[in-house]
Order: C-alpha cells, then sequence, then structure tokens
C-alpha cells in the first residue's frame, strides 16, 4: 500500500490542496471465496480495516479493530493460564546471542532468522550528503544480542538461579509479549516478522508432571479455540520433524481453514530435559538427589486470529465468534422525520445500550442518521458484529427491536424490558453455536480417510484438500520427501486414534502402519 | 548477582552434588530508611521479589509480585484510557532510521541512546575458536532499524496516511508495549534500558482541542496516582528546558518520595503542529481549507512502580495501595493440634476465601502448618500485603476473624457471615486512606517556599529537600546553571499558583518573578 496522500508546502510555508488517492469506507469489494481464496482473505481483514502495513519489512500495524480481537483472545485466554497454577512475569526483549547457542536444536531452529542489535548509538551524518543521522560505528557492543524469537533459553538462564529445590517446583511462568523472527513472505495475522503472543515456561520435578501440564495447556487452547472460537479443529502430537526446536514432544491443534488447508492454532512443549541440561537448571529431590529439572514451554500468537476469520468469515466478510467481537451488539435506531419521535428513538436505544452494557455486553449505538440503513448494515456485516437491533418507531411501540445475527436467518424480536439482556445473549450464543455446527459441517466434509497413494494425490489436487488420515508407517525421511514431492506435510497424530486394523500397511510408503497420521496443505 | 548454583556434570555424565549458596526467603534484612534510603528501596524491592537482574545490560526482569503490579496499573488505567474514547493498538517495535530525523528535536533527545538493529541472521562460528554462532555479516540490512524509544514518529507516518479530513479527527490511540532507551546508570521500576509502558497519540483538528486533551490525560494520570495509589504528588508544566523532545508543553505529575526527591510519574504532551509538519499530515477542515493537524502524546511506565514504593513502604518493607496489590488479602488459618479442629478452621478459611473473591477482592489461603505464625506475617509484611485476617478456633467460635492492616494500628475482628466481603473492602478503602493521609502529611512537611539564595541553599544540603516553591524569573540559562551548580532541576510550574506579589523579585536569579516553580533533587 502507498501513503495515499501528500501535501506539500508552498513557497509561503503554507499548505497546498493536493489530490486525495486510495481506498474509502465501503468502498472495498470483497472477492468471492469460490474465485480467489487468498484474494478474499485479504479483502475480507482490509475491509474490516483490521491491519495497515507497517514501514517496517514484514511488519503489520494492528488497527484498533484488529487489535481488539487480540484484546479478547487475552481476556479469554489469560485466566485459563492462571487456573493452572502459571504467572504473569517480563523477561527481556533481547537476548545474548551466545544464549541461543546452548540449546543444539534451538538454535538451529532460530539462528537464521534473527534480527541481532549490534550497536546502541545514531550520531549526525558525516560526509557531504543530505543531512540526517546514521549508526554510529564506535558505538558496537562486545556481544551482540538478538531480538527474541521465543524466550527458552533467558528462561531457563533465570530458572538456573531461582530453582535450588524441589519445595521450588513446580514453577510456572507467562509473559504476553512481542517476538520477532525475520520472515520473508508475510500474510496478515499468519505470518509476519514481528507478531504478539503468549508463551508459558514451566518447570517440574518430573517428566510425568511436565508432560501432564503440556498437555494440559493443550486441553485449554482447545476449550479456547473449538468451545468458545468456534473453530473446527484437531488436536495431536507433532512428528519429530515438526517439533519445536528443543522439544522432545510437541503438541498442537491443527486449525482447518474453509478451503481445505491447515493453520497451527496453537503449540504446546513437552522439552524433556533439554533445556534443564543446556543450562545446567538442577534441583535437590525430596530424597536428597540432585536432578535436572523437566520444562514445558507453550504458546498462542495473533496468528490465531487468522485462523478465526479463515474460519468463519463469508462472501459479505468478516464474522467473528461473539467472545471475540469488540463489538458484540450494534444498535440502530431508525430516522425519524418527526423530532420528537426521534429523540424517544434514540434514547430508547441508548437506554437499551445501557443496560446490555451492564449485563457486560460489548455494545455500540449507531447514531449517524444522514447515512442510509442499508449502508450502515453493509458496513458492521463487514465488520463482524454478530447481532444487530433496529429499532424504530413502530418497534418501539410494540416493545420489541428487530434483530438480525452475523450469521443469517431471519429476522425476529427481541423484547425490551428488564429481559432484553437475557435475550440478546442467548441470541449472541446461538450465534456461537451456528458457527461451532457449520465448522463441524465442514471439517466432517473436508477429512477423509487415505487407502492408496492415487488417492492421497487426488485429494492434493483437488480445490480443497482438507485433512487426510493416512494409516502412517513412514520415517523422517519418508516425511520429508512426501513435503519436498507433493508440498503437503504430516500436521499431527490426533490424539483420537481410531483402532488400527491389523496388518494395515501404509498406503504412502508400502510400510506397516504405526499410527493415523494427518496430512494437508498448511497455511 | 550471581548464578547461586552450579550444577557440575560428573564423568559418568551424571550430576554431582553441589553447594547451595545466595539468599534464601526471609533472610534478606531491610536496610532502615534513616540509614540508606538508596540501599532501603533495592532492599525493599528485594524483600518482595519484585525484580531480578537479566542478562542484558541495563534490564530488569519482573518476576510475578513485580509484574502483578504493572497488571493492576494497566486493570486501573486502561478503562480510563478508553473513557476518553481512545483505543488501544499495536506499532512495529523497530523504527526505520530515517524516521528518526523527521523531527529535528525528536531525534536530538533519542539519537544517544537507541538500541540498533542492522543484520538479520547468524551463522555457525568460523575460526578455530570454540564452536558457537556469530552474526552473519552477509545479512546486514540496507537501512538500519532502531528499537521504538517511544513511537511517535511510527504512529505519525501512519497517521499521515490514515487522516484525510476532519471527519477522521479526532484520531485517538494507545499502545501498551516494550520501549528502549540505552541508559547507562539504572535503578529498579525507576530507570532501566527496556521498560513498560502505554503511550497514546492523539491527533485534533484544533489546537484548542488536542491541549485539552493532554490536560484531560493528566487529569486521569492524577486520579490513578493521587486518589487510587494515594501517592503524594503536584501536577503541573514542564519548563521549556525540560519538555519532551519534539513537544511544545509537557504536562506532568511529580511525585514526592519520602526522602524528599521527585520522581516524574507520568508526562502527557501537547505537541502543537510539529509531528503534523515533519510527516506532513494535513486535512481538509469544514471549511474547505487544508490544515496541519495538532497532537498529543502521553505515557505511564512500570517507572511508577518505583514511585509508589518509594511513597508508602517503610522499614519493614514493601506497602502497596489495595489496588495495586496482587494479593488484598491473605487469611492464615491457626494450626491446631486437633485434627477435625484443624479441618473446620480450614474449611472457614476457604469459604471466607470464596466469599471474598466473589466480591472480587484477590485473596489467598495460607496453608503452611509447618511455619511458624510469626513468620508468615513477617513474610506477608514483606510482599506489601494490605490486609492479613488470622482465624483460629475460638476466632471461629466467636464468629469473627482476627485482621491487621500493612498500615499499622490495632488488631481488630471482622465479623463471617454475609457482611464479611463489605467489612474486608471497608478495611481495605482504610488503609488506601491512612495512606493517602501520610503522604498528605509527608508532603506538606517537605514543601517550602524559598524566599532566598541561601534558603535554596541549606534545604538542598538538608537530608530531605522536598518540593521548593520559587517565585521563578529565570531564563532557560539561569535554569541550566542552577541545575549545573547544584544538582537540583525545575520539576514543574504548578498548576495551582499562589498569587505573585506585586514586584516579587526571584530569589535564585534576581530578576522580576514570573511564576511560582518547583525545584526539586530528582530521581
Amino acid at each position: 500500500m502507498q501513503r495515499a496522500k501528500k501535501a506539500k508546502k508552498d513557497k509561503d510555508g503554507g499548505v497546498a490542496v493536493t489530490e486525495k488517492k486510495g481506498p474509502k469506507d465501503g468502498m472495498i469489494s470483497i472477492t468471492p471465496r469460490s474465485e480467489d481464496y487468498n484474494q478474499w482473505y485479504l479483502d475480507v481483514i482490509d475491509a474490516a480495516d483490521l491491519v495497515d502495513e507497517a514501514p517496517v519489512r514484514g511488519c503489520k500495524i494492528l488497527k484498533p479493530d484488529g487489535f481488539a480481537i487480540w484484546e479478547s483472545i487475552q481476556r479469554l485466554l489469560d485466566p485459563k493460564i492462571k487456573k493452572m497454577g502459571v504467572r504473569n512475569a517480563y523477561f527481556p526483549l533481547l537476548i545474548p546471542v551466545e544464549f541461543l547457542s546452548k540449546e543444539a536444536k534451538h538454535v538451529e531452529g532460530f539462528a537464521k532468522e534473527c534480527a541481532v542489535v549490534t550497536h546502541h548509538r545514531l550520531r549526525a551524518k558525516t560526509g557531504d550528503g543530505p543531512p540526517g543521522v546514521e549508526v554510529d560505528p564506535e558505538s558496537q557492543l562486545a556481544e551482540p544480542y538478538v531480538i527474541r524469537p521465543t524466550s527458552e533459553t533467558v528462561v531457563w538462564n533465570m530458572y538456573a538461579k531461582w530453582i535450588r529445590s524441589y519445595q521450588d517446583l513446580p514453577m510456572k511462568m507467562n509473559q504476553w509479549v512481542n517476538v520477532m523472527r525475520w520472515e520473508l513472505k508475510t500474510r496478515p495475522f499468519l505470518r509476519s516478522a514481528e507478531f504478539l503472543w503468549q508463551e508459558g515456561h514451566t518447570a517440574h520435578a518430573t517428566k510425568e508432571e511436565a508432560d501432564a501440564q503440556a498437555r494440559q495447556t493443550l486441553d485449554y487452547y482447545v476449550e479456547l479455540a473449538q468451545d468458545e472460537l468456534a473453530m473446527p479443529l484437531v488436536p495431536g502430537r507433532k512428528s519429530e520433524n515438526e517439533r519445536f526446536a528443543g522439544a522432545d514432544e510437541t503438541y498442537t491443534i491443527e486449525v482447518l481453514a474453509q478451503d481445505g488447508k491447515a493453520i497451527q492454532g496453537g503449540t504446546s512443549h513437552f522439552l524433556g530435559q533439554n533445556f534443564g541440561k543446556a543450562f545446567e537448571v538442577t534441583f535437590d529431590s525430596e530424597d536428597q538427589t540432585v536432578e535436572y529439572v523437566w520444562g514445558t514451554s507453550w504458546g498462542v500468537s495473533t496468528r490465531l486470529i487468522g485462523a478465526v476469520i479463515m474460519s468463519h468469515s463469508d462472501d459479505d466478510g468478516l464474522v467473528l465468534p461473539p467472545a471475540l467481537a469488540a463489538t458484540q451488539v450494534v444498535i440502530v435506531p431508525m430516522f425519524v422525520k418527526d423530532e420528537e419521535k426521534q429523540a424517544t428513538v434514540t434514547a430508547a436505544a441508548e437506554k437499551l445500550r445501557d443496560q446490555l452494557d451492564e449485563a457486560g455486553l460489548r455494545v455500540h449505538v449507531d447514531l449517524r442518521f444522514k447515512m442510509k440503513p442499508g449502508q450502515k448494515y453493509y458496513e458492521w456485516e463487514r465488520k463482524g458484529v454478530p447481532l444487530r437491533l433496529e429499532l424504530g418507531p413502530r418497534d418501539l411501540d410494540n416493545g420489541v427491536a428487530f434483530a438480525k445475527m452475523r450469521t443469517g436467518g431471519d429476522k425476529f424480536n427481541i423484547n425490551l424490558g428488564d429481559n432484553a439482556a437475557s435475550e440478546v445473549k442467548e441470541s449472541l450464543e446461538k450465534v456461537r453455536q451456528t458457527l461451532r455446527e457449520r465448522a463441524e459441517e465442514y471439517k466432517k466434509r473436508l477429512t477423509v480417510e487415505i487407502s492408496s497413494r492415487e488417492e492421497f494425490d487426488e485429494r492434493l489436487a483437488a480445490r480443497e484438500t482438507g485433512l487426510m488420515y493416512v494409516p502412517w508407517g513412514g520415517d523422517n525421511d519418508d516425511e520429508d520427501k512426501i513435503q519436498e514431492d507433493t508440498g503437503a506435510t504430516l500436521r499431527c497424530y490426533p490424539f483420537e486414534q481410531k483402532p488400527m486394523p491389523d496388518g494395515q500397511l501404509c498406503p504412502l510408503t508400502g510400510k506397516p502402519a504405526r499410527e493415523w497420521a494427518i496430512f494437508a496443505k498448511a497455511y
């Protein structure tokens, strides 16, 4: 995107009028999903005004309507994190380069895409060029830092200091922060150089307890993503190839987009003793022995917003589960010529707002009387507001508001009066249920069992590939080869495993099948 | 601080037991304020376990009990920000170096203390040294970035794109983020290279509206810091010398520490059209002219936590206003030998906790029965928990808990039963009031009017300098000279101005006095 406007100073130092270019509200048309799914995704985000390009390579700005979705995720997830006995903390943005080296796989996973801080001062430009500032070469740091791509190394460096005995365990911390990975190809929410996330880091006395923590976290991610955000997903275990760099197991929720591709929605890692050993984190056990500490780490990022958009939105624009929507209910009082009647209608709308607001709902009253109702409805639909309430003089006489759900269906009445808030809450719950049902429907439609390589290739060539359940018998190399040949990846071994028939062979490798694995194309 | 523990691998690759060193819970003694105020401050923070040294120069880790205070500030301040019609957003961490140059004073203010990102990749170390990673020289960026020291430049770069007409104004955004200034001398909370803050950025059609916004924000900062956090402070206007780099006016709250030094607790800037002009942000007015946009920016940071600690804590450790405390009430059920009675007491404590919890209070039950009551009380006092409730079998028979406020005074009864929560809330409000009264008391004691240079120098030499009201007539150079000679700075021109007597001369410069100014030593 270009800066759409430039004002140029005239000779007197005043400002000359310049032409105005660029998109205006209501002017962005949304490409239908059937025509171009990728463009549809970008259009939905543009039309809802969620992000903009930052003047930094690979970075996006979260505009207020986009950031509000992240605030909702924080509001929903933070209490779950605290329920597990995890406490929020703040670790530094910068990580000494040598820290990264300590865990061999970890550094391999992250060294190639790090923003590196090497200097600590700018100076006035030297030379004949235009004035400005430049890096002061005399301010070079003896030891450079990377901007955290994730914080295991700095957290475990501190855990080495804080953990002495079994009485200090478990130690459970989380932080809501920005991280940076120097990505080349970006896509709003799904991939960008800087993104926001929460990262939990826990330390435990036993393997079992650490693994249970990693699994429990994933259960909470499922509760958030599947129940509250109504997304279609499969929880499971990553293959060795796809594990987090430094983990012994990675658990994942794989969300299914409407176009049949998978999106990793959140991961939880059982780290074994890898970081315990790399950072020499030991504890005196109850039996008076000294043991290495077991660890987990886990995170959900702004990527989840991309998954939500891909799960629920339609050709009219953004659709948001009520739990996420910045505005859950918009009240549109009708324009009335008679001033007195208008005042009555407006007052009723504002009273209703206060009532819903008090019940803990997020409500907005649209008082733009000069705008046509159709235009307003169009706009609120594109912004994904789950429920719209229209209020005219006749409705008011009947003691009702006229309601419309973002998920469609006929308009219906909400009774004004004491029960209005509970009726509205019921309607919002219906919106969530409808999204949930639709999600399950298309997940069912896009889930297949693969019995031959031919079938596998056919699905890959199809418009919508979906989740392909394969009775898998391959090894890491087989998995790599399939990815190279087809672009499909082993998304996870689903926790819910159908019994494997005796003597079943893997249709992709011909080897004896060990476990059901899901292959898919992925974002 | 040193890593207190090291485990060394023995020859078998197992772990050898090593000695444990370093401070243990309850072992940090707190230096009295009267002895060494600076050491007292550090000891209070250590004893309450709020921060630790990060392995990054000049950075601190906010441990859970420290970060919880910041979470409380967010919980209190964010709704006030939203009440002003400001919405949260997220702008990128990195700022192109050329952006900083656009506003002349701004770059002067920040260029000398910036973390600069120059590369985007690490590689395996070359050469004969030990293995590891190093900066890959081939990944040098064509244009380096600084880590935001503040975000005016990147925000106004976007405002240039987003603002077209008066209908887009005012535009009001805020972000809760980390920022970085390469500080040499650090002190926990008060000064560190990286810190957390909120930064608000607003754009307006008129000078008056922008200035009113900057003032309104400061009023909310006063509400937070003085009313809710009970701190002694003076709101006012900064002198030209002390203004934010790029502002036409800076409004400030100057908090008074117990040792008579000032701490800048929060600032709000009226930016004039400086950033509007630097980034060519114009709008079509209602009168069809094109005008530069007026701006404000304002922020409160983790520094406020340092001010709170310095305002209220005592020689027994941390004292927190109830609104900030991570744990507002600790319930300590007594140890009873009789198992059945113990169960009854514990159950009553947990019932009380649930009751208070339901009423929105943050409560903890201390079930460490092996620990002596005195030791527990000592610990909770050091952690600054505002109210302690003790519960034994006899209290239970009497239907009461035995209460003690962190601010002192006799123990008293809280009646169990339906009114317990409201009685507890009353007690917490009393704690706040006590802190408020004490704060006003010492502010009164440490505020003086200066009528001669001699008196000024005497106060500066005194143990507690305090806030020195000076009928000021000096210019910028006079102000600089006083700072050079004495270390005292002009903290602000207080909004509340006593009438200036006719013909009053400035006792420091001999020039005609213009306005009352506060001079003080400052953190």
